[in-house]
């Protein structure tokens, strides 16, 4: 291996097993390791690892900081890690354009920061923002509490320079707004999980930076009520930036665990609104109503501090469920909005039937939930797995996507059928196409 | 040619030279006939007609109202058109998903008429709306003033049905908002000019309809103030809807035929706003503050009315400088919008050198220009498409793209290499993988 990256200085090609336990997992449970990692610097550098992989027949799985839910990044049978964390720098900053343009290895909310001097946001919110790269959220498509009113990263990639599996560059895009100019190639690569080409600097266009916030904390006793009345407000006229909930054994372990009181509520929803003046006020104001009128008991937040504190149980919820079993399997499924009430029926007849625990939290005004599967032996992680595959079905019956967010990687891989019936021979048409030796990241989606 | 389509009754089979003569134009200067014409009425039929094309070794052109400006309907060699003007209807508005599935013979306004009747609205709005279809839209990703603030036909798609080149039907997205599951095809196939497959349905994303409007027309004695204000107003926090910019051959050419009195403007800029309650006049303000404080001399409106009259000069603009010449060559870059006053600069420079008229309007607010060339003799076109040469080398060079919203087609063909490079290829790769027999509208884009 070192042979092979004898273009690179030998400090940036691990490959001693110790060096390689760090790169063999990520945020699933499983572990697998490369046979080599290699740590490029420049886009030049990573041309010519491809040339060489290919050359070879080697296959490379990219990786930003490996936060992935879905395995995404995890290592292939004797692939070859390409580490893009030393290229984390940003190119650009455009005031003018509302554009920044920054290599993959820069850490969203490092970017955020440095937007912020400027007055401008980059939205997309993953949970894992402060660890995670760009290049990462650019591959898996990443969204967070914030997409119902703001989308996803695809929304905002203005440009891609990319290396193809021939070991060429090339750039999509540009800083301009619009173009009807050929196919939209980068919109293809956002999301395509690494397996298409390797990204080497992502230019995104940015918004201006909200400078006003409002909360409010919605508690319902009727899930069904609860459920009804988040479809309510998103059909609304409202401009509501997110809109989260917490079932009721999230709300339980929430409580034992942090010690937070809410009120053993059987459903929680919080909600908040974005904008550049005291409007946002109003706009929150408008947003409870809905749920009051709906039978919660609300509550409002206009300042930082009381804010913060309404966060503190949506943000304890992960925390405190991790410490309920031995093994969490966090879903990740998006429904029509309109679906949202019966999917929720649907989840708790799962458990039910499947005698398993399932606390569901996610963000509910664009659908996307994440039942999370709570198991402490085997024979419950079983159970779990069953309900989980019959959870995907339910989810694609009512009109549904098996990911929000997550991605396919590996664990999704065999529902991803179920899905897209024949579109999936379309996507491996395109991936032979593009990548016809099976270099990027073979075995992941399909 | 009957008997090859003999599953469809015979007056949907047209072969006869008057009828092929309806056929064999778009809004581009060239006239070609097709073999055939083929009249759809059901994704079933749509799929027939594809298997039958390529067993045949035909090639098939998908058209809906043939208003492109790009050549892109136009009847290749030996090509059947297949006309999805009987495929009108819209399907379903759902208005808790803000959702809208339609086939894609509907006409843009019949569509909005529509969903105006649930408080919905679909906002690209191409100068062809009132006749051109949501097929015709999604092929070449149009757009239209809107854009600057509500982005392009893309960014609206959520499904899609498509038959493609084996004659199989696929269906591609949801009505759900978001998802990370497999590659992006249906942004994929957005833009793709009838290249890839042929839509049989269609579903979009839509918002509410804005209940309020307000205007500002600003008229400059000095160009370059002009480009400036606008690349101003731009970068601010400002939520403009409308960005329009008419150089003064434009604004002589209304006033002279149209009798709308323009104070003989250097360039004329009109912006809206919109939203749902009177703040639009407050922003309005702001807008015309900026444009006030460049050294314009700028008008407001707030009522339907006096919006309407500030509007008749805008859309005088192509009907006016039609009655210039015998020959409008009309243009479409984008570049960015920081790059917008050196494009008209440059633009002024090349009517010099080439001694061509050139009168500019567009969309100022994101860049995207429709220079359009005069010429009255053979000899003068030359000159003008010489210009235009020079025109997209220029537009390139400032990082800007081909076209913002008129497609490729076969008018910029002979430049798609300039703008994408080796990502051309990339492309044409994509093409073969997905219509290895090339039936889909050969010779368009690349």
């Amino acid at each position: 291996m070192r042979e092979l990256f004898s273009f690179l200085p030998e400090e940036r090609v691990l490959v001693d097993k110790e060096d390689l336990l760090l790169y063999a997992y990520d945020a699933t449970p499983s572990r697998r390791y490369p046979i080599a990692v290699v740590r490029p610097v420049s886009t030049e550098e990573v041309a010519e690892i491809v040339r060489a992989a290919s050359r070879e027949g080697l296959s490379l799985v990219a990786r930003g900081a490996g936060t992935s839910l879905s395995g995404a990044p995890l290592p292939c049978e004797g692939c070859v890690v390409v580490d893009f964390t030393l290229m984390d720098k940003i190119v650009e900053v455009d005031e003018t354009n509302a554009f920044v343009a920054a290599q993959p290895g820069v850490v969203y909310e490092e970017l955020n920061r440095e937007l912020e001097k400027h007055g401008l946001f980059f939205p997309p919110d993953p949970g894992s923002g402060s660890v995670c790269t760009l290049g990462g959220m650019v591959a898996m498509n990443s969204s967070g509490i914030r997409a119902v009113k703001y989308g996803t990263t695809r929304d905002y990639v203005a440009s891609l320079e990319v290396v193809l599996a021939s070991g060429e560059v090339v750039k999509l895009g540009g800083k301009y707004k619009k173009s009807a100019s050929g196919y939209d190639l980068k919109s293809l690569l956002v999301g395509s999980e690494g397996t298409l080409g390797l990204f080497t600097e992502v230019g995104l266009h940015v918004i201006p930076k909200p400078s006003h916030r409002a909360a409010m904390i919605a508690s319902f006793n009727d899930f069904e009520k609860a459920a009804k009345a988040i479809t309510k407000a998103v059909a609304g006229r409202l401009d509501i930036a997110v809109l989260e909930i917490m079932d009721s054994p999230v709300v339980e372990a929430v409580e034992s665990f942090s010690g937070i009181s809410l009120g053993s509520a059987e459903v929680l929803v919080l909600a908040e609104v974005e904008g550049f003046d005291t409007s946002v006020e109003e706009e929150i104001r408008r947003v409870a109503q809905i749920f009051a009128e709906a039978g919660a008991s609300v509550e409002l937040a206009f300042d930082e501090a009381e804010i913060a504190k309404m966060w503190k149980a949506r943000k304890a919820a992960l925390p405190a469920l991790a410490r309920l079993a031995s093994t969490l399997l966090l879903e990740d499924i998006t429904v029509p909005v309109s679906a949202l009430p019966e999917m929720m029926l649907r989840i708790r007849a799962l458990a039910e039937k499947h005698k398993i625990r399932i606390a569901t939290f996610g963000h509910a005004g664009d659908g996307n939930l994440h039942p999370t599967f709570l198991a402490d032996s085997e024979e419950e992680l079983g159970r779990a797995r069953a309900a989980i595959e019959e959870l995907f079905r339910e989810c694609l019956a009512l009109g549904g996507t098996l990911t929000g967010e997550h991605g396919i990687g590996i664990e999704k891989r065999p529902y991803f059928e179920l899905e897209h019936g024949k579109a999936a021979q379309v996507m491996r048409d395109i991936k032979r196409a593009l990548d016809p030796g099976n270099v990027f990241n073979p075995g992941k989606i399909f």
